[in-house]
């Protein structure tokens, strides 16, 4: 069976970089599947990278090598590494850029890349996605056995990501923007574990304005007006129907979003 | 043989949906092929998104499996539906995608998708791309057969896109800007069959300009010159040879393109 | 086994021409592997086309068909082509976009592409990409042998590109930008050759700004400092660690580096 390897990088597609690491990788194992995740991570943004890992990755069949190559430390010591979950292997950078992923899955072997055997050669000190990142991929999906790319270590680096903080005394749920996609919808970092049943009971604040409640669907409000729903990555997300949040409300990643519950007057009777 | 998947969508792919729309499809059928017709199309602009689809469906394999996914509605009561014609299967939401395909080819069958058991579970509001299109498109290229996903039904969305208009009585015919490409070139609604024959006997008129009957090739007029060319969609369009009329004329999608017939005096002797 | 087909042109990927490509490809051969290497080479820079391709040919398989369609001259008298170099097969436009490899690997043959049995049925005046390029690597792909596509030719059209020049009498390398990546490094025309073994014994400089010697890796230098650095591509490179050098120097494709060789003093004692 075919092998799958998914990519992200913050490389972009106007450059030859995504394309030579793909040549690189063909030239090991010319019965891969190559999958762009997206190239368009912003340049070296380990927290972008790994918010799109995360909301990705599950996706994705058995055993699927995922190659992350956003490596603001290439040529430095910072340690290439090959991750092996229960579902997946991941290859890349000990940058931070697993550590969402990881916090939800646990791990099961991370080995040191250190055997060059497996390198281009020569080695360049500022391209090691296509020197050592793909090529390690394309022999892991050839089938060469981890322990054979260097020995097991424990531990990886962890980023910081922003995470919405619960204050129980002000009834309220600080949280803020973590991305923003192509239709200008705003993803927050509120899990939707905090607001789905509350759709009744709770009010949105960003900047200046307030929403009540929850939508089920862009389409159950009105055209161009500002809605909160649970987004497909499970998370909060402010929208405007058939519009564009990020430009009517003219916010930026990390932007505060408070939500706050509703409390419910007892009924006499 | 590998069945194909050709995809478009107005993801971008600056974010992960359309990369998480192929891990998806590769999870139920690893041995698809996918091509990505584009996922640029402007957010929610459906003309644009039947547009790009009608230029291009007809070049793919016999039995390629289109999925659109345009879908501003996204939520609420537009129906999913299966389009079989006799070449091709599309799949996506009945809002008018397909119809500048099927006024063509007609089609053999419309199946309505309602079988749930083909979804990812759980579905969110947001993104049927993932969780209801791509999973159907897979399993249609695994095998499953039509009748499975949901009954037939009658009909389709039609999408009114702007057609050229002949005034026989003023020898015109009025015609506007449908599209515009990469290098500047302003496609028009005017079909080849309005112009091919009658090269030397028409002037085309946009904004101030007037263009002289047609070019065979961008090469013909000199660089830097305006020209009118039939293009490789067989639609009249306006270019600039080595240069960008888009940015010489600085027009948009709309504007008017008056093709003139001239009449023709009778030669005396 | 799968034959790879990597593709380069102009077209970007915000229109379906790509995707057009891709499909046309499919239908003649079902069993290719695509790859992209890049669609995003500024419309008709011809001179762009051939350093991305020159920088990438060597990492991709034996026998991989580059298809290349940067063609500012479609419809006019220049001549399709496909060249057999001892490792690959190129088939594009005979306009200067194979030179720099050629320059690099020489050729086996040079064949024109007159076959028109090998062309889609009618051919456009604008979209060759469609109707001969891509038909035709599909067909080799599929095992056509390279005479039924028509006859050898002896010579192909070379590009200028500008090189750097080395006047001894002064101890100074002239050379210039030739390109810049999406992190905003400037890659030079300087090979690797001129300055690798002399790092101790250079200055570089571009505008107002000096460098003195090379990094070895980014990370080697403070974060926000300009550095020199021999790239992926092995040459001369101007980067700020963690940040973008066309930003901070303000420079564009063109811009002068000129490498000075300081004079060493003899030592006394």
């Amino acid at each position: 069976m075919r092998r799958i390897i998914a990519t992200l990088s913050d490389f972009g597609l106007d450059d030859n970089y995504v394309g030579i690491m793909k040549g690189v990788m063909l030239k090991i194992d010319p019965d891969i599947e190559i999958v762009d995740l997206t190239h368009s991570v912003e340049p070296q943004n380990l927290i972008q990278a790994a918010l799109v890992l995360h909301s990705a990755y599950k996706y994705f069949p058995l055993n699927t090598i995922f190659l992350c190559v956003v490596d603001p430390g290439v040529g430095s010591n910072r340690e290439p590494i090959i991750v092996k979950t229960s579902q997946h292997i991941f290859v890349g950078p000990d940058n931070g850029v697993f550590s969402q992923v990881l916090r939800e899955t646990g791990y099961e072997a991370i080995h040191r890349v250190t055997n060059e055997n497996y390198f281009l050669n020569p080695i360049s000190n500022t391209f090691h996605g296509r020197d050592i990142f793909a090529p390690v991929a394309a022999h892991i999906a050839k089938g060469v056995p981890l322990q054979e790319f260097g020995a097991q270590k424990d531990g990886y680096i962890v980023l910081t990501i922003p995470e919405a903080v619960l204050k129980d005394e002000e009834k309220k749920l600080y949280g803020e923007i973590i991305a923003i996609d192509r239709f200008g919808n705003l993803i927050t970092n509120i899990e939707q574990e905090f607001v789905v049943d509350q759709s009744d009971h709770i009010r949105i604040h960003i900047k200046e304005h307030t929403i009540q409640g929850l939508a089920d669907s862009y389409a159950q409000r009105s055209e161009g007006d500002l809605l909160a729903i649970i987004g497909s990555k499970g998370y909060l997300e402010i929208s405007v129907n058939h519009g564009s949040a990020k430009k009517d409300l003219e916010v930026a990643i990390g932007e505060a979003v408070i939500v706050e519950y509703i409390i419910q007057k007892e009924s006499h009777g």
